[in-house]
């Protein structure tokens, strides 16, 4: 496969610079990995506002392809479909993209919100010093609550996002992936949900013996496998 | 196209035995339009369970095709893509299919618990008088809780029921059916589910000024057309 210069990508980092724990930047990160393109990542904090801000963008991932500048998860994957058409299909055509399309905003509007308030302290924990009152001031004007009072809802949460699951493991228990025999964007949106908590505090939804636990080990031993390929 | 003999369905009817309200049957109603095949109901009640204990199934619906007898939604949604792989296809591919089944499980784990917290009342009061002691304690053993215990929720569940619906409203903003731009298998899944709700306690789900009032009137206009191609 011909080789192309590698897409950088802004991605968001905790204090520590190798973690990294957006969901949407995995979005982006598994998608590149699925089209066999390289990738180079920028660590980037939620205050960096500026570093971005040239790319008509306040949040991140922001990828910047042969010159050409893209952000928002959703976005970037349409893009690269688009982009990179002889390279393996993201979203296996288009009843596939259509039904990816509600498994991100499934996650953006049901799974996300109750993670936020589950691991809000892990989150906060992990966050570099200088994002710190930025992200207390934004997460408490979503929610409408301080940190303090959302993390006393976290057991609540934990038990909501347990039973908001219950579709995707009953799903997991019938098939190999989300979109069937092999795994497609939809599986990276949630498998990036996935890698966001487990890199703020691990929940061990790495266990292999639950069918999600399954899924997951196997969605990114195909990453790993695809970013072999794309070395 | 071949004209073929029509396909018979058990089909869950209220004691008004012109009102189907199962959202199982109704998936299969809208598959076999989809696939412009011809259908005959036979009105079913819960408790006519010597009518398909020959079919090994317990359960609505149940079609027979040529001789041959297929029960479960799921499965005749899967039977009907294969044996009839000429007729415009019901999943639109295997990532289609894949996520297809994500939507059955959503439908299923997710949404209907709370429908049937919402509207127990009103199920309760459609039913044939012969039904109604065996749906009482059908379903009070699955919630471990009496018919009138469960009405008490009806306001916390219709609250939930409108917060599970967000991600759906917000993929129905965007794009015209579930699936795209055409309605396939994930799209009449839910749609079923509306259709139950509409046959007990209309809910408003009509009004077109919603994205999901526009989408369930799309996708009804979409099936009475195939329904003229069948007949």
């Amino acid at each position: 496969m011909e080789q192309k210069p590698a897409i950088l990508m802004y991605d968001l980092a905790a204090a520590d610079g190798a973690l990294r724990f957006s969901p949407f930047c995995w979005r982006t990160r598994f998608a590149i990995a699925h089209k066999q393109l390289a990738l180079e990542t920028i660590p980037w904090r939620f205050t960096d506002k500026e570093a971005i801000a040239k790319f008509g963008s306040e949040r991140v991932p922001v990828i910047i392809d042969q010159g050409r500048a893209v952000h928002d998860s959703w976005r970037i994957a349409e893009y690269l479909e688009a982009a990179y058409p002889d390279r393996p299909s993201l979203f296996g055509g288009s009843v596939g993209r259509g039904l990816a399309r509600f498994i991100n905003k499934w996650a953006d509007f049901t799974l996300h919100p109750l993670i936020l308030r589950w691991k809000i302290d892990a989150i906060f924990a992990i966050l570099h010093e200088k994002d710190r009152s930025y992200f207390r001031a934004s997460r408490e004007a979503r929610f409408g609550k301080t940190l303090e009072q959302l993390a006393e809802e976290a057991p609540d949460a934990a038990k909501l996002f347990e039973q908001a699951l219950v579709p995707l493991r009953r799903t997991l228990g019938e098939q190999q992936f989300l979109c069937g025999s092999e795994p497609y964007y939809a599986d990276y949106i949630l498998c990036g949900t996935f890698q966001w908590i487990e890199a703020v505090s691990p929940a061990g939804f790495s266990n292999t013996d639950d069918p999600l636990g399954r899924w997951y080990a196997d969605v990114l031993h195909h990453y790993n496998n695809r970013l072999d390929q794309s070395a």
